[in-house]
């Protein structure tokens, strides 16, 4: 390994006795974005003002950060540009991809993916007035219901529940073949997981910053478009920083040619800036390192799982090309366990119905975290209280 | 007056030497800012992660703020919500009234529309797949178009380059009359001028926060719908935030009761908790007081100019109830002479072709400033320069 992980750790500031498990969630709070923001709001806001646009760089974050994520995810640079949030940015990317394929009214996706997602693919449906049609199938059914009927193949590569990874490679080359257009969704492979858009020859790909890449609270989104497809779309959501020339104030919008067309209103600078501080670790690190860390770590979780906590049942696929960077086991009572380990200041989360999730970031993880959070669970796991029926019943979390 | 603009203008970190009049385009620094983001990073995000969503009320900054927002622009409690960027919610705004007005195809507005808002509604056509017209008429001649074809009236209050601001009241009303929707945008209003959505019965409005609200770069947008509308709305942008039970994770949206269903994606924290802590200073302030203030010294300012620079014309309209907060004067040179300006310590900016705008906006700037002002524009104005071949024609900037 290349990547110097105690280096990496010591980019974030985590709390006194807390194993923190939930960074495919929301991303800890890296230690240069404080220093960023004094910068951007004494330096920058509060002395240069309206001038800070250009002198201070505001008007390139959003391709200049692009091209940061770009280089975990396989994207030539200026393929992808950052704002608006993960949402709008698939809005985006579906439309355009519907676009490009007119004769088909087929949106193929599956149950994993984000509700968020197909809500987006239900709103610009009924927008279009067209007779569109979303098809959600089970994630082990897509490669076969990719056929000449589906317009758009919507999936998210890992999927939040589980952990459970698609073949990005080959359903793209499937959906190609099909005459389909595929929209991926990275939202838990971003900084997860090796991604390779050029070498998988991904259309679209949206995602978010938040989690694995440690951008903020609702840090922005950003999006993906294949070089050669760029300049064949014409935005859906078309603002004025889209536009070829936005300070000339034109009535008519004609888009600027490449990836900036996909940007829509002003962004936010404040929060592009603690993404852009929040990216700087990512510099040092290399991406099969991370991997290699993450399936370590899950291994030895799992086998720790297996050994002494056979009470609940693991949800994730056990072969690790089928698996992003969490795992996710099945317990009835898997509400209630969360919530102890909490407690115990063991982070993790859980998903309706049963499902508990432990995200692995190896950037500031290792193994006493993992051992920690496993000897808290199997005690947690111990307690007789889950023998009472009430605990014996799914809590559904609303 | 009760308002103590002594005291809003402690609120603001103003560089030295510096006479800002572009607060109508990015406002300043609010000193409170920081002391918010050293709490949400260190306190929040640092040390709560993940729980902060709850135990920080992150979630509930977008109608919170919103409801802060709406006691200066007349919108009662739960009317607003903040978020993604004002095109965005215009989008919404827009797509919302032609679904309540089906049997309509045209969306008519003005040349005195913000770009944006006029592109985005370009988009909304082309994906509507519908006969839809987008009829751009000037100004003056909003209210004699509005007929019995026209679906929504989508205008800017406070025209940008001018200040020229539409009788709202009188326009809505006629709309309504004519069967049509009305869509404002408040980008220009919004802690410039008192606006009453409610006494206008206004159906949707939006808006940006980081003009005169001062919310920082790229700050927020913002949505109003009418109460008596929203549960009727279908919003085209559907995301996970408006979902009835987000937590859920149904596969199916539907939408929340309430103006919450606008939300879409999940938004930035560090952006809107700066936005929150911007807006604390309008709570000292009162609306009437701010505008006529804000009277006060634009006619302070165009009596200096009527006396002193007679090379210069007044763009913005010289009746009081015409025009919003900020005084525009065209000179054919008005590019260069901004910037000499700005060389002098005056902030103002420039639209194409010849249009120098100067934002006034009281709780910051005072007789003293406008002054200052006014002496560095007779100055400039005075140089023999301008009367030079090249500074007699119109420099237009993209």
């Amino acid at each position: 390994m290349t990547t110097n992980f105690a280096l990496t750790r010591s980019f974030f500031h985590l709390p006194e006795g807390i194993v923190y498990l939930d960074g495919n969630s929301l991303g800890p709070l890296p230690k240069g974005a404080q220093a960023r923001l004094d910068r951007v709001l004494e330096r920058e806001w509060g002395e240069m003002l309206i001038n800070a646009w250009n002198d201070a760089g505001w008007m390139d974050y959003s391709v200049g950060i692009g091209n940061r994520i770009g280089r975990l995810i396989g994207a030539a640079e200026g393929s992808i540009v950052v704002g608006d949030t993960l949402s709008i940015k698939l809005y985006q990317a579906l439309a355009a991809a519907l676009d490009l394929n007119p004769k088909r009214r087929v949106i193929l996706s599956d149950t994993g993916n984000f509700p968020s997602d197909l809500y987006m693919a239900e709103g610009l449906i009924r927008a279009s007035n067209k007779n569109l049609e979303l098809k959600v199938v089970d994630p082990q059914q897509v490669a076969d219901a990719i056929d000449d009927s589906v317009a758009v193949v919507m999936l998210t590569e890992v999927d939040y529940r589980t952990g459970r990874r698609h073949a990005m490679t080959a359903l793209t080359e499937r959906a190609h073949d099909a005459g389909a257009i595929t929209v991926w969704d990275l939202a838990h492979s971003a900084g997860a997981i090796p991604v390779d858009l050029t070498g998988a020859k991904a259309d679209f790909a949206v995602g978010c910053t938040y989690k694995y890449l440690n951008g903020g609270p609702g840090a922005p989104g950003f999006i993906y478009v294949a070089p050669d497809l760029i300049d064949r779309v014409r935005p859906a959501l078309c603002g004025w920083l889209g536009h070829e020339s936005p300070f000339a104030f034109d009535l008519d919008y004609r888009p600027v040619t490449g990836i900036e067309r996909m940007r829509v209103g002003t962004p936010s600078i404040i929060a592009m800036a603690v993404l852009d501080a929040a990216l700087e670790v990512w510099d040092q690190v290399e991406m099969a390192d991370v991997r290699a860390k993450s399936l370590a770590l899950s291994q030895r979780f799992m086998d720790f799982v297996d050994r002494h906590c056979p009470q609940i049942s693991l949800a994730s696929p056990r072969d690790p090309a089928m698996r992003g960077s969490q795992l996710s086991f099945r317990f009835p009572a898997g509400y209630a366990v969360v919530q102890a380990l909490i407690a115990k200041g063991v982070i993790g989360d859980f998903r309706a119905p049963d499902l508990m999730r432990f995200g692995i970031t190896p950037l500031f993880i290792g193994e006493a975290e993992i051992d920690a959070a496993c000897q808290s669970l199997k005690e947690v796991l111990d307690r007789e209280i889950w023998r009472q029926p009430q605990f014996q019943q799914q809590k559904f979390v609303t």
